[in-house]
């Protein structure tokens, strides 16, 4: 009776978010005679505009919205009014929540509308970074890359593990509070020593947690952004890694922590490591005082996530902007100069989108470098502080680390989430993204920041989820360790350091193959995008002019035979009797994944 | 009226301790006419005996008591039966508690007796061992004798700290329990490198707290009594050691913790280290299985103190006597042949006295070996495991470590305990212990087990303190980093590393001077001892057939000018016209001492 279904064409052109000034053309099924369909849009958290749609003679309501109000997200929904012995009646049709087919709504206040994301401009991601196969290095636990062992300069009051094979453990005080750090000592010239090693696992691009001083393991409590932290080596190993990095072809990006620094860093100096007269702590005439925000000096300031260990920066005060990316000399410009690749910003939706758009904007000299960001949800949509962000929409990342696509994966292969809803909500992502950032998201099965993807699915689901990982858009990142079949629950269990002396067994196989058809096959990095679902099996779709790529994943412990009428493809393609022919009969054994490449 | 002074030889002949067979003469001063006198003596926790005592023409009591029954403590007092209006009144003459002069009580239920220890032989410990300044080392903290500073095979899921100037700390797990050892990592290449150094101080003894293989770092845990920890070196780096201190004219001893072992030792294996059928806990077949309680088999078990980590060893079994002590491939056997000058026995209280005397007579071959015990109490008289003991009655012990002494220095110096009370509490001491035990104690002014001295008494009283621990009867035993100032509070606040790289200061000078005086001095060796007060300052005498022997300690910020005539003296001497000649009017400034050899 009422249909749309924002994933077809047939309904909505173009697909997914679309660009300022876009007309976007509707199209809303009904085959019944005397109603009036509305196209209602509201603008985030602002006011609600209706556009009369026109009824055509193919049984459709049609509208064209030209989008040319500014960038933001729109939510949308049709109103059908209906004569009836009593009056007009009204019905709403709006989507389930995700997107794709909707339902009808008796009460305009009830109705959950279509997000449409409207952005500015499309800030294509690097070349190099859409092709590449990264791995992040959590540099403490990957490799020390002195011969004789020793590790460079420990820190006073911290602790080494006895062995490599030890356990993470995080040494505390009694109260709960951190007691003291504790070390591997893996270094950069550890890095640079295992680039071979890379290089043969198939990985192209390199994303190091932080490598500048500071206190901690992780060192997200940078000291100096102007200084590698002397246990992991100097400058000139910095350099020694970026030579041989570019001339292995592959390239390193930087992790960027500007939303707060460490306590005992430079600017803040809370302990006077830095001298009794240096620092906001010790000094309110310091330069970096107007950087903090002091509730009782000095003793009690504002803290990222009221961890006093993180004082957190003012990221609206002009002079740590100049610092970071605004002068000549900045943070960015050093390390820019250098050489790097580009940069990952830590917390991105903790800070402020204009001080991304000045990074950004410090980035445009250097079109090579590439701009990411850490965003744990669906970042079209996210609300942080109480507003949406516009990092995504233009002048601003180029993609996001996607932790909602591990989510997705992770649930779907242990049986929590249903082929059919798995698929929807992949879908519900690549309609809400900007297409060039959701083909520049950097995907991951599992961060320094969550538990191991191998701890998660188990060792049969996990050479699916390499699998899905490397046949998804976007760029797939391996976690150092993973590709050895690296166990790991949720942190510190997940930063053990890398077992150099475990054989490789086929986890790194699979990796090498995947990694191998990522660099051969180009519908895996630029092939459009869809996903389909059987009752038991879920299907991935990568399409260009050209060819086909299709990928069916059976998690179930059971064998299938594919029954090609049982599919359901989210959006309709023509190329299906093409995969009829394929497919049809096609067994897939319980637990493993088979992928082909059509030409179309 | 009445009065006796234990202390005395004019009342009691002879002083302190005496040995099986001896007779005693007691006399009892009282110039009252018609009283009767008993000399009363009790057997420890047995029979009462009564003694008629003699009246001589000048005013005192006399009785001669042959002690033949039996090695053991005697308690004795007297009765005085004096004739009334109302028949005869009985009174009690016993000691105030301490010993020496006693007071007078009415009933016999309340009289606080003499205790009179009677040993069964005197077992003098070696020459060299009385003659010895020793210097205690806590291994892992002590040197790493590593040329490139690496640590010898670091312990899996250990924690070894960044610098050696860390403060020490035990890492926890949320519910208290150890969770990883930390270790600094000296080793025995280490002491070898000090042995230059510690000839410099004055050192001519060593005792080494545990070294055989173990999890902690302490190493009271033992996993294998027959091998050196690998942390600390090899059996040849041993054999190096025991050749280069011998060399150096020097000794050292080791550390015997017979007590209990690891949970993880070879001989429990609880964790299956050794191997899945090894040890007590995996095996109840083991041989070792009868050397443990078990309570329940294998994860209830009788353990030190209810430390888990630290199963307790059954001392009545056989097979673990004959491993320690009995069978030519001993334990103690084979660190004796290598040629260790002795042994001092952890928690001797907590051994049998017949596993002490098993001990005693397997080295009994080895004339120039000593044996010491733990016992930190007066150990004449402490009750352990509901009886008293007899390892310093002879067959046993040659000397125990002597924190009553270090108490009550620490309890004078900081005005805690007046000048006549620890003169009192010291002559008692002395009239406890048999006379070859008390000058065989090792004395001690901390240990691993203790508040570091300085920390109790501050840097002024330090130097008090060195200079009484020199003055005393006994063995010195320095705990290593005293000699440098070095601070620490209690465990492990007083195992830091020995901080190489601090000046040598007026402590240090302060050992040495002494540590000479005393190479120099007999009487501070083999001179007898006593002690003397006056309101404000402690005296010390040491005195032999030549020569005396004073010190005189002032722990009051201001100074004072000595009055012979207020000094009380707890014992009557022929050199007190000599002592009254060279002391009279000396200036003793505040917080010093002063201290002179005098010639009879």
């Amino acid at each position: 009776m009422y249909y749309y279904n924002s994933w077809s064409t047939a309904h909505k052109k173009p697909f997914g978010a679309i660009r300022v000034g876009q007309m976007m053309e509707v199209l809303f099924d009904s085959d019944k005679p005397h109603v009036e369909v509305k196209f209602i849009i509201r603008r985030d958290f602002g006011k609600r505009y209706e556009f009369s749609m026109e009824r055509t003679p193919i049984g459709k309501f049609r509208v064209l919205v030209p989008f040319d109000v500014g960038r933001g997200l729109y939510f949308y929904y049709f109103e059908i009014s209906e004569p009836s012995d009593w009056g007009k009646i009204r019905h709403y049709y709006g989507s389930t929540g995700i997107g794709g087919e909707g339902i009808l709504y008796g009460n305009e206040h009830d109705v959950k509308p279509y997000q449409l994301t409207v952005y500015d401009g499309e800030d294509v991601s690097p070349k190099w970074y859409r092709e590449a196969i990264f791995y992040q290095i959590f540099p403490d636990r990957f490799h020390n890359g002195n011969d004789d062992g020793h590790i460079n300069h420990p820190k006073p009051n911290s602790f080494i593990y006895g062995t490599k094979a030890d356990t993470p453990f995080y040494v505390k005080e009694e109260n709960g509070d951190l007691a003291r750090w504790d070390f591997f000592g893996g270094n950069l010239q550890g890095i640079i020593k295992k680039i071979p090693y890379l290089k043969e696992l198939g990985v192209t691009a390199l994303y190091l947690n932080p490598i500048f001083s500071a206190i901690s393991n992780h060192r997200y409590d940078t000291s100096d952004y102007l200084e590698i932290d002397s246990m992991l080596g100097t400058l000139d190993d910095f350099k020694e890694l970026l030579k041989k990095v570019h001339e292995s072809d592959m390239h390193v990006i930087l992790d960027g922590v500007f939303s707060h620094v460490g306590k005992n860093s430079r600017y803040f100096n809370i302990n006077g490591d830095y001298g009794d007269r240096e620092g906001a702590a010790k000094n309110p005439d310091s330069p970096y005082f107007q950087w903090f925000k002091f509730e009782k000096y000095p003793l009690e300031y504002k803290s990222w996530w009221g961890i006093k260990d993180l004082p957190e920066i003012d990221k609206e005060n002009t002079s740590f902007q100049n610092f970071i990316y605004g002068q000549e000399d900045s943070v960015l410009a050093k390390w820019n100069k250098l050489g790097i690749d580009g940069w990952r910003l830590d917390v991105a939706d903790e800070l402020p989108d204009h001080f991304i758009r000045g990074i950004r904007e410090n980035l445009a000299h250097y079109p090579e470098k590439v701009l990411i960001g850490e965003i744990w949800e669906d970042a079209s949509n996210k609300i942080s502080y109480g507003a949406r962000r516009n990092y995504i929409l233009g002048e601003g990342l180029q993609g996001c680390m996607n932790y909602p696509f591990r989510d997705l994966i992770i649930n779907f292969l242990i049986g929590k989430r249903s082929s059919q809803e798995t698929a929807q909500r992949f879908m519900s992502l690549y309609e809400n993204y900007p297409h060039s950032i959701f083909y520049g998201n950097l995907n991951n099965l599992g961060t320094h920041d969550t538990e191991r993807i191998l701890t998660m699915v188990g060792s049969r689901n996990n050479l699916l989820a390499i699998a899905m990982l490397f046949s998804l858009p976007g760029v797939p990142c391996i976690y150092y360790g993973d590709e050895v079949a690296l166990t790991g629950g949720k942190d510190p269990d997940n930063r053990k350091y890398f077992p150099w002396e475990k054989p490789r067994d086929e986890v790194f196989q699979t990796y090498q193959v995947w990694s191998k058809k990522r660099v051969k096959e180009q519908v895996l990095i630029q092939g459009d995008f869809s996903m389909f679902f059987t009752p038991t099996l879920l299907g991935i779709l990568r399409y260009t002019e050209q060819e086909v790529y299709v990928q069916l994943i059976n998690s179930n412990e059971e064998n299938f035979t594919l029954n090609f009428k049982e599919i359901i493809f989210l959006q309709p393609f023509d190329f299906l009797s093409l995969l009829e022919q394929s497919l049809e009969d096609i067994e897939i054994p319980g637990k493993s994944q088979i992928n082909l490449i059509l030409s179309r």
